[in-house]
């Protein structure tokens, strides 16, 4: 261990070890759930193959725990594969954990919109299928504050993929076909927006400095999950003010039905602790009863994040009678749990 | 909105609305599992008071979200006061709760030891008295960093707290007597111990900047859960070394039988990301088993916080098997929920 990383504020050993010391925490916590291969460095859930079962892989950078691997187990994803902070997996992970999970029925990927995941997941798919093993992908790319990015074409999938990994996986759960799984997965990606607000930087364990510059009276606009540039830099405001911009953003996009039944998903990035995310929550419900929607479900904490950023994000998804029931069925991964 | 308050980092209205709008947020969100009586600012259990069923009602400073509010409903509190942030609930919320509760079997208050809560709690027990509703108090004191504190007589109560509130839940929620939901409280206190760090202080939303000030290169070792000092201020290192020496602080206290089964609870202050807190998970377990113990259950995640502060604190409690099967049982709160 050098000087120079005994000034990096984290918890953390060597900062190159960061990702597989906390994959062997989060197995060491939930064996049980989830098992961890360290050779390929994906999570597994306990007990996969499930036979005649969909599989579901998703993965991408660390940094946004508990996604992806949090998100593993019964009625959600059967793998994950977390790459380096920030980084893409690769495409060995990838293959590795759609064979690890394939119970005979076809396995669904499923894809946030940057574009190392998109060709990595791509590459693996092809592989997998040379392996005789059919894949669907789904992309996610919810994010209503930019068209392209950083590290992205089009827009960035973000919080909306947590929705598609718990509705998915309970269509794969309950039975659902290769086409079924990767419909609903579709139509969740389909039916969700999202918009991002961040307060603060977050810091990978690599840089060890703020990814970015931010002044003490400031907020970045429609940020992404890894602090890339979103609408504009500006000025603090009341939050129920930052609320209603960011409810505009995304119904004005989403333009849903009059009345609609909403999945209200305040999502922290991080560093924001909860009692303003309930503080936030109650912005939400407030805008969307004001425009005649509905919260019937919803989802409040820290999700999909951005290590230590402050910041907070906000997913729409318009229901209906079968993403409402989905949604409620049994789930149990490290993070999400319910009816079990 | 004064132009100072925009300045203040954070997703608030008036700082002297965040207590209150963070409660309508969570009334919200969770209508099935608590209410919100705003009059009396206190989170009580959906469908209170249970006939029959010892009432559970614990209370403190707000900034430490989820707990207390979070942890109310099935199988663990039946009601929270919070105050406003790191700052005591008067008495007249806990009578209030305490009435709200009582389902005729009497009234458990689990109080933190800090010397408001204390005095506070005392109170509003003997006036419940006078209404004729039985309580008994139990006190946790569970913080081994040091004797005496800001804000306390005596060791403060911390982590410690979540687990006696679910334990002595699933107490009361299977039956149990006062006198037995209050001995089981005071056994799950006496069998644990915790130790806190902090990497960075907090912010309270009415000061506006951070509580206390630390060198970027420094830790607190042992410090409280409203950035009250430790044993020490010192150079950081590495998260192996740190936790060697939070572990050895609980168990050479502790002093758990040989080959002890222990329940291992990393819980994060709030700004400290999961991937970190699966890490010290990781180290902790590698702690304890060359110690000769076991970590036969753990909770990881940010469960008693304080506010955005980076750090982490570690509780150990000492299970035998009617604890553990009082673990296990179901639980459905907004923060903590399983089996059901």
């Amino acid at each position: 261990m050098s000087v120079a990383t005994q000034t990096l504020k984290k918890f953390v050993n060597a900062p190159e070890d960061v990702v597989k010391e906390s994959l062997a925490g989060l197995a060491a916590a939930h064996p049980d759930v989830v098992r961890v291969d360290f050779e390929n460095q994906i999570v597994v859930r306990a007990g996969s193959p499930v036979a005649g079962k969909v599989g579901l892989v998703s993965g991408g950078g660390s940094g946004h725990e508990p996604l992806h691997g949090g998100f593993v187990g019964l009625g959600m994803l059967d793998a994950a594969c977390p790459g380096e902070v920030f980084t893409s997996p690769v495409p060995d992970q990838m293959l590795a954990a759609t064979k690890a999970v394939d119970g005979g029925a076809g396995v669904v990927h499923i894809v946030k919109n940057y574009t190392g995941d998109v060709l990595n997941f791509k590459l693996a798919a092809e592989l997998a299928d040379d392996d005789g093993i059919e894949v669907e992908s789904v992309l996610t790319n919810d994010d209503v504050a930019v068209e392209d990015s950083t590290w992205t074409a089009g827009r960035r999938g973000v919080g909306v993929t947590v929705l598609v990994e718990k509705i998915a996986g309970a269509r794969a759960e309950a039975g659902g076909s290769l086409a079924e799984v990767a419909a609903v997965a579709r139509r969740v990606n389909d039916r969700g927006r999202s918009f991002g607000v961040a307060l603060t930087s977050c810091v990978t364990p690599a840089a060890g400095t703020p990814t970015f510059d931010i002044g003490a009276d400031e907020m970045e606009f429609g940020v992404g999950i890894h602090g890339e540039p979103g609408r504009r830099r500006e000025k603090l405001k009341p939050a129920a003010e930052i609320v209603a911009e960011m409810t505009d953003a995304i119904l004005s996009d989403l333009s849903p039905a009059p009345g609609a039944r909403l999945l209200a998903f305040v999502n922290g990035l991080g560093g924001t602790p909860l009692i303003e995310l309930y503080l936030v929550y109650n912005e939400l419900a407030k805008q969307l009863a004001d425009r005649g929607h509905e919260a019937t479900r919803n989802l409040v904490g820290n999700y999909i994040t951005s290590l230590e950023m402050a910041g907070v994000s906000i997913t729409l998804l318009e229901l209906d009678d079968e993403l409402t029931a989905l949604w409620d069925a049994p789930v149990h991964t490290a993070a999400l749990r319910w009816g079990t």
